[in-house]
């Protein structure tokens, strides 16, 4: 596996709007997207600091893995990705030499980025994503 | 303020040389440099990955303040910190803002950074440095 870069960082938040305004407050960074990803339960806010995002998510459905997260944690970090050229080859690999993946493998994320995560106690206690973001 | 990138991302972890297999066996990332930084009770090993540091810590004193996270928390992730030009410039910003820091100016990490913690409620939860590394 080759590993590029980190390709976001989530921290998961309770309001949205609260969390954006007090974001920019502290950290004087625009804005650069706010949707909504039915799929997952989830509305995000986007910033871009260098070659990463940092992705503010609140759960939009009780029955989110993000709402479960949120309600056992509180808010805070969620997980790191990665960025790889190559993702369902990386999870091949990965599957091959007995690492856990979530799901097995890679699902679609926004924007069309390819995403399979890593089971967490391979990665010391740190939720971990690899992606590929075309 | 303007934050320039992100400068490192630390886990906390129970035993140094394990976690850094453990690391390289996933991530594939050669290690870059292992060192301890005695004022603050740890050991530190970095890996490089594109214009971030990744570092897993680990306390080697019962005193120190990781130790007692380590305690709290469990190994996993510990604190996010982004670079900034001038961080007393920056340092002063935010306290005149009423955002309280901790501690109250700048202290040296390794290498001569200077670092300032912001207090978590104003961060979203998430522990978070601001970086000078000239």
């Amino acid at each position: 596996m080759n590993l590029k870069r980190i390709h976001h960082i989530d921290y998961v938040v309770r309001d949205l709007s609260r969390a954006i305004e007090q974001y920019r407050k502290i950290f004087n960074v625009p804005l650069e997207n706010r949707e909504r990803l039915e799929s997952r339960g989830i509305e995000l806010a986007r910033f871009r600091l260098g070659e990463t995002w940092i992705i503010l998510v609140q759960p939009v459905r009780d029955n989110s893995p993000v709402k479960r997260f949120l309600d056992e944690h509180g808010e805070g970090f969620f997980h790191i990705a990665y960025e790889v050229s190559d993702v369902e080859g990386v999870a091949s690999d990965l599957k091959a030499r007995g690492i856990k993946l979530m799901p097995d493998s890679p699902r679609r994320g926004v924007e069309g980025w390819k995403l399979v995560d890593i089971a967490m106690e391979e990665t010391l206690g740190v939720m971990t994503q690899l992606v590929e973001s075309s």
